[in-house]
């Protein structure tokens, strides 16, 4: 029960394959396997090693496959799986060790890695968006002309249209449209910095590799390593909690509207409950708000995981690895519920 | 990777098995089975059901192997397990509907699941904290005479010896474990309240019923419902991060010790880099800082959590289940993170 | 606006006198002068300095009217008032250095005046706990007896007497009283350490020294420091939200009640709106909400604040500082207003 | 002590003067009768009341000076100052009362004044940013030569130039700016909804009388009112957490530089202790340090805020009143504190 998105029941509710597949172990691996296999491209284009040797290494790199416990004991001892994955490719290519992560260093490869998972995760959310926003305009079509009550501080005040009050759930979500696109280029960069961050080890082959790095990848190159610089991950989870912090809203709504004695709303398939077989409960409306609050809680843990000290700090960047994904997670479940639950609504208003 | 504890390599450095154990799909079911058979022991005893008839069902429960797929679904549809999980022990066992969950709601059994899960992490904690406390004894026997520079405001002072430093990371300990003592009794109490809590279903039976629920399962017996009365819950969380929170200082100051041109400690096995092979990163002592601040961030969602609104909210419930057992896990992991870092203590002082 | 407890019309909502002057910066004053004056006494009786110079010097110090724009300067330059408190102590009682703060350092006058003031801060609490549980008692002898729907998951389940529902509002406060009773010890402590925290500026004379400061201040005599060692404060915060929390759940279920098309609740004395003259608005319930989702927040600083690296952490040590009293005074507030909507309480169920 | 910003003497240490005096009651009366005075205007403008009278109206408008003592009152019986300001400008302007707030509400006046001074507070940031980052140039011109040991994980890893370690510390500045310049748009808007969000009591009036408003005070005008859609109001809250975060960052590098034993930097005035005279303590870097975690800790109550229920909530929106004016002065002293750091360095690197 530690984990409530992969748990046996509660998966059911929490879970959401497609964000968990995205980022998942194998997809962490490949995408690792993806920059080690780059770098050694970047070797050979640079010129600092063989460039027909260097390729074919690449190639080799993305067929490894490495032994997950000692990835695993390598990750215990290290803190991080990169020396033990280094050292599984090179004993899977032996001859190749010059071509093989020589001037790079562990944060390259796990930063990149992340980039490349924020950009399929961007691509998944902004997907998810338009749904959701198709789905709040069939809604508006539908009721939209209904009335209902206007409520402020939580007291009847005057009748405002349905439309009135869908505005104030699709609202946010265009914004957010827009936050991602400006989001985009701060996080989906290369990660290169070599061991203290200055990209010391490769010289004046640095810039070459820097670039070819990034064109084989499809990141933003930027002019030095982000290390220690980790405003773009924690911007990354203020969108997230943005995000489900809206939905977070609608989902309120919709509790407050299903009320009996208020019956706003009539969600289609709603839950039961143990001792009472008749009620209707509207969860995936109440989950909405569990995710917003989730959310809202560990924003600020990345936003500590600023103090990111010197060139590198084990422990705040740690720290994201606890957080990051759990919201992408969360955020990702959360569009869906509110786009299953905008498309079961039988009523609204009247 | 959202969820770091159990993940393919993460897990060898967050992960903490015997803690995952206690809070892990397995126990979760075993406990609301046992509080299942409890209650039909309970409806017997108190008169409501044959007695014999309900012993043998109990007996019964405690078997049932209900389809983990059903559990999910109707979790995914009701919110919780158990309507699906009551549905599997009926079908288990035709002709004994009327001794199986009558009277109970689905909150109690999945609190009072909790509270057993509390009571097995409160007994683990209790023997991590006493090898904790034995190995700073250790510690403080070898190296507590030498003497180390005190620090303030991250600047040198004046020299202490390092048996006051160490005081500083055991003294807390002492009054961790009083806390424990304390908190026990307001988390290991029975749920027991019914539909909306008051106990109406079960009449003049209610006592009876608690009082031979609470004894058959070893918990205390409080005079109602905790239903909306989350503060045993928030206060667990609190306790958790004031134990990350003292590892965390430890942690922090052993960082700092190790730094070349202090040199006041030296840990044995640290972690390799794999630009550095040379370099020795005291990676356990980092990853007590990233779990104090951890858990110092989760305690917020579950003190928002105790705005639980009516009867029984699902939001501020589910928040919970998102959050509790996951710092239970750093604050296991935390424990022997701290105890295996003060093992391999070689040099401390000079 | 920083502050909204002594904003110039905020305040009248948020602030709270009587809070407001425990942690004034007069009272701060007031008790760091008082353990000067308890430190230059304890020399006295510890055989360091003339007993009746060092208690005339005692005397005096209570007198002292210290520049308050020199201490703000001083805590520009140094961070704590405290030596530029001493230079006006020693400013203004000529002749009497070697009796001043000799020994004492900068954190053992700030956390003794802290610890006084948590004193104060519980005794305000037990007494409006009290207050608020009668007022409680009261409206559950008016309106017990009534029916009311009983709500989970924000909907209608079965119908509950008034009474169960004012249980779970004053349920938690008995055991915020136990809280209260257990936590007292633990940070109504003296701290005493000197510049490193281990006592060593006065050598032999510590322990008759500790136990002069404590006896006159009232205070529990620890061991040793508690420089480092901050989960009393921490856990003191955790208390402040535990408190806010419940009072934001009667709160949230006053402002449910409250509804039209519920109706279950009727207060005199609501607040009126700028466009809808009639309206009436449960302004003290809402920020009740307020105040439990504002510790809430803010509880996860002060956890943060138990990593605290080595003798004494300037960073954490200020972050105390900057949330603790806010807390304080928020929860204090909620307090007054949970009673005064108890007490303007109309009407409860029907 | 509530508040440390305008306390005694911890003012000196964490105050903020100019911050503060955009966020003070007075600039928020100056900008809520700025409201006002241009809604009377678009009245007039918009042919709903006499143009010439109205204009007389707002002209007089903003000279009324009504009674603090009156507005406190009004904001403990109503939630907020609103009805007790509009009460007093029309006791002041007797036979104005249908061209004074005729139409608006209470949100429209109070977020439509709060983006005044979000916008005032932008100006400020994007000022020092400036300031903060000529003054790293200069840094890095006189020492960015300077050789210095790069750490990672808290471990000498190799040297790097201290250019490199000035560029993690001015890197996310430039961001910031550009941050500010995407979200500007989002939060320096008009609100104008009126009783329940929708514009309702003006009719076909409301386009003019949006667009009359917006180009008074110089705001851009949304489609509708965002009274219940906080986005904006949360994705600043996250900015001022990035701004301090990163300003945190170099406040912890350079307590770790100017330890003892490492003595990479070297900063002139730094603060005393009252224990040890001739110690330095680099107070402002602690500070910084002290400032990311406290906003690092308040954005998630913005964050919360964003489950704004229905068409306003009175709780979530007071959460923000008391969270985001603090944030905002303690990232405004971050500025200057870093701009101090950096001016005072005399050394760094060698």
């Amino acid at each position: 029960m530690t984990d409530v998105f992969h748990h046996s029941w509660l998966g059911g509710l929490f879970g959401d394959d497609e964000m968990a597949a995205i980022w998942s172990a194998e997809s962490q691996l490949a995408n690792m396997l993806r920059f080690e296999a780059a770098w050694s491209r970047a070797l050979g284009r640079a010129g600092l090693v063989n460039a027909t040797a260097a390729n074919a290494t690449a190639e080799a790199i993305l067929t490894v496959k490495p032994d997950i416990a000692e990835l695993r004991d390598g990750t215990a001892r290290d803190g991080v799986p990169v020396p033990a994955l280094v050292a599984a490719v090179k004993h899977a290519l032996p001859g190749a060790d010059n071509s093989v992560h020589q001037g790079a260093t562990s944060q390259d490869v796990i930063d990149t890695a992340l980039a490349l998972s924020l950009r399929a995760t961007s691509d998944l959310f902004l997907a998810r968006i338009a749904a959701l926003e198709a789905a709040l305009h069939g809604l508006a079509d539908k009721f939209g002309r209904n009335t209902m009550m206007g409520r402020t501080r939580m007291q009847a005040a005057v009748p405002i249209r349905v439309a009135d009050h869908i505005d104030a759930w699709s609202g946010p979500l265009a914004r957010h449209g827009a936050r991602i696109a400006d989001i985009r280029p701060r996080v989906e960069q290369l990660q290169f910095g070599g061991a203290a961050g200055n990209r010391a080890a490769v010289g004046d082959a640095a810039p070459a590799i820097a670039k070819s790095l990034a064109t084989d990848l499809g990141l933003a190159n930027p002019p030095r390593a982000w290390h220690a610089e980790r405003d773009g991950v924690a911007e990354y989870g203020a969108l997230l909690s943005l995000l489900t912090g809206a939905l977070g809203k609608m989902g309120q709504d919709i509790c407050l509207m299903a009320q009996r004695g208020i019956d706003e709303i009539r969600i289609r398939g709603s839950g039961g409950s143990s001792a009472m077989p008749h009620k209707q409960n509207p969860i995936p409306a109440e989950i909405l708000v569990t995710l917003a609050r989730f959310n809202a809680t560990l924003v600020s843990g990345l936003h500590h995981s600023l103090v990111h000290e010197q060139e590198r700090s084990g422990a705040a960047w740690a720290l994201e690895w606890m957080i990051l994904p759990q919201m992408a997670e969360a955020t990702a479940r959360a569009l869906t519920l509110a786009t299953s639950l905008t498309e079961h609504t039988e009523v609204m208003g009247r």
